[in-house]
């Protein structure tokens, strides 16, 4: 299969970057084909501005989803915004690694996020009507591919933990895991999150290399999380609210959640 | 007062250039000293990297806290960190204004966090033991201040509700409001956000100028967030996690707001 590993680490010989050049070798080894999106050494450009279109759009103001669309419907992208959307399309799974720098990504990889997902191409997608809200959560120009997050912190498990003064870590990665990978399209998969990495010696390495190649070895097979599809029934349009029968008293980012026991709350066909 | 204005969109002329022109006119009426940061303007540099020092700590590798701890301690920051160090110092209340983009900040802002909090400053104060884990969470470098966030988004308020389709807003800001600006030290106050701003029409905007120079009158009288204190009781150290009276049962980032029927969880003196 084809992986493409967006990688924002500033040092070659850090633990990311260690972990990296494992996940490369192993998945390699595993005879996918892999592309890695190296943003520091590519000296990735972070900031959205209007340099981001070959030709302006020939409006008094700029406008970031008015250019992104104009520049991305009429092949003006500058080239390397249109190159890492290539990678997007040409993958079947897609992993983001980076350390959680104040408990969200990195600036330089957000802006990938914020170029790379151009209007057109990861929002403003479909039919945008009281009936229906465009084609995202789960429907999208990335949909049928997959997506992993490889996250390293200073900060403890515990400190991540349900009740840690962090945030529960999957909390802290909901607006990542639902708001940027699932919005377009992707299947998301729990992350791979290493904890307290300040020191780790060769015994915490080669542990988690293997638990990293072991999650590796199942990108393919592993259940995705179970978000609620946007336009599947479980909301309301265009409130965009879930409806009252759907997972009733609960809120938050979890009620977004399919739980077991519940009802898909979607009209039940597999896309 | 002295109030530090740090501001992320890219043209001058949108709502969000015009809003930011309205607080500070309106700051200044009211007899308030006001610096703005406009990061586009200044073409602010978003990422960490190994430039960030004007001399090399002699390693073998860049390391992201290290480095950035020994130009802190050494006076060898790059001059434009400190400046807005500086500005930091120099503030009573500090304004974040930004687009929300893909539910978090623009990479330009989340640059100024990351190479701004530098470690010494931001991070990594106070004694760090099994007993004490520094100083942050409610106290730091930036205690005694003020924040505010100002956010603007194209989605309805709906789609931020408790059961709307991104997520909670609330939920969406706490990386930003506990993580961020409550680390270092700042009361932070609840945010302001103006939803559904694709379009908006002299009235509307007439209407957004009067809320927010509401919130700009109550700037130092608004009742901040309740966010617990690390080391005001509430937490068992090292692990960081709410002890077991505290709040029992609940979980999740509001666990770690006070209720107002809740005992303080802490040892109750002010700083």
């Amino acid at each position: 299969m084809n992986i493409l590993l967006v990688y924002a680490h500033p040092e070659p010989q850090s633990l990311n970057g260690s972990l990296k050049d494992f996940a490369v070798r192993h998945l390699e080894a595993s005879g996918h084909h892999v592309q890695v999106s190296d943003l520091y050494a590519m000296r990735w450009k972070p900031t959205l501005d209007a340099d981001d279109s070959l030709a302006p759009r020939g409006a008094e103001r700029f406008d970031p989803s008015a250019d992104s669309k104009h520049a991305f419907d009429n092949g003006l992208q500058s080239p390397d915004i249109a190159a890492e959307q290539a990678k997007l399309l040409w993958a079947d799974a897609v992993i983001l690694q980076f350390p959680l720098w104040w408990f969200s990504l990195p600036a330089i990889l957000k802006g990938w996020v914020d170029r790379v997902y151009a209007c057109g191409f990861a929002y403003g997608v479909g039919e945008h009507s009281d009936a229906r809200w465009g084609e995202r959560y789960g429907e999208g120009t990335l949909a049928g591919k997959r997506a992993m997050l490889v996250v390293t912190t200073g900060g403890w498990d515990s400190h991540y933990g349900p009740r840690g003064i962090n945030g529960p870590i999957d909390d802290l990665l909901f607006p990542i895991q639902h708001g940027i990978l699932y919005y377009p399209g992707f299947d998301v998969l729990p992350p791979f999150v290493a904890y307290r990495t300040g020191r780790t010696d060769a015994a915490r390495y080669a542990a988690l290399c293997e638990q990293l190649g072991e999650r590796l070895d199942t990108l393919f097979s592993t259940a995705p999380i179970a978000f609620r599809r946007q336009n599947g029934g479980a909301y309301e349009i265009p409130a965009l609210t879930l409806r009252p029968e759907i997972a009733p008293q609960r809120t938050g980012f979890a009620a977004h959640i399919q739980r077991p026991d519940e009802a898909r709350g979607d009209s039940g066909e597999r896309r």
